[in-house]
């Protein structure tokens, strides 16, 4: 069977997302590159995996899927073993707080966390655009009332869904390993919950493997 | 059996999210008030619900669970049957192409349409703010360019995920219904596909139900 396809750069979050999915269930997969400067992502082959014109795309066989969240959960029903179940779709409670804190992450951490990487990281290093300072301030105001209940919640459950790890937890780490390369990182320092949490993911060889291949000359 | 406790006002986009698939699935449910002028959402009653002290909150015996996509994900697991199936767990690509489609509206129409509603509606009538066009402006252009996609969708197939209602298609009613009620309903007009699928939607009963809730005094 050919290998699944993921187009789109691995450095870009959302394409992350979606790697390091694959990474933790083991799968064979192939990357294909969309050139931007030659508007690929606006060709017609790319508009029949993704309408919106946008990264990441996903194939598998005849099926084509976009939308990050959805390609992994995808990925991660397919290739699921009783070892690596990161939906716990089986149990309902369980599956419930997975999704509970999926949501947290996207509609509460992501948009708090994400300015900083932007303005420390991707505007001035890719864009030549100078870091706005009042930006980051507000950001990180937020981020620190958002880190407050994490570090309750995470006093209380080794990861965000429960004592097992899962898609809520994961779905975290591509904004956040950008995050601890700005001047902000030691953010996490006054959570310790928070920063054990973050360094039990780091550790786990497949999230390794990403990281290297986000920042290649890091690794 | 207890029935389930919905918290928040059932006018409110988030919490009509849940109440709609609860409907769906003709499920037993209370409504229990949150009162805003008291800061009832931040006592310790509701943040042990919601611990960012937001609605919706939901209640079925000893879990509390939050987040409106996560809570409606759990009424239509826990509720489904072989008539009843909005989520298509049971088969890869189905649940993929609800994903996909759930994402959409999350990610794309939601931030297109919300802020028309918002200023035509919420502002000018609950909190005596005038409508900004500008915002109204730039979001009706963003609207159209997702409806251009919508209808095309739609042209091949009946419902958003396929030729089936899912949770898909249920995410985009709160938004759109209230938009209905704003001055540029007739955008719609020109999508004759789209039009024709949020007509099939408002015809089901649950969501006749649910907008006589809703708009109390157009019932």
């Amino acid at each position: 069977m050919a290998p699944v396809k993921v187009f789109g750069p691995v450095m870009s979050t959302n394409v992350a997302r979606v790697v390091v999915c694959l990474e933790e269930v083991g799968a064979e997969y192939e990357m294909v590159d969309i050139d931007f400067k030659v508007m690929e992502h606006k060709s017609p082959e790319h508009l029949a995996r993704n309408p919106f014109g946008q990264i990441p795309a996903f194939q598998d066989g005849d099926l084509l899927l976009f939308e990050s969240r959805a390609i992994s959960k995808y990925v991660l029903r397919k290739y699921k073993t009783e070892e690596v179940d990161l939906l716990r779709e089986g149990d309902l409670a369980e599956a419930a707080m997975v999704d509970v804190w999926t949501e947290v992450d996207a509609q509460t951490y992501n948009p708090a966390i994400s300015p900083i990487v932007y303005e420390c990281l991707i505007n001035p290093m890719m864009r030549g655009i100078p870091t706005n300072d009042k930006v980051v301030a507000e950001s990180l105001e937020k981020l620190t009332k958002v880190l407050e209940v994490y570090e309750a919640r995470l006093a209380k459950s080794k990861y965000l869904a429960g004592d097992f790890f899962s898609f809520a937890d994961l779905n975290h780490f591509p904004y956040t390993f950008y995050f601890m390369g700005t001047p902000h990182a030691a953010l996490f320092d006054s959570f310790p919950h928070v920063k054990a949490w973050w360094e039990t993911i780091m550790a786990r060889p497949a999230v390794q493997r990403m990281a290297a291949k986000m920042v290649p000359n890091k690794a």
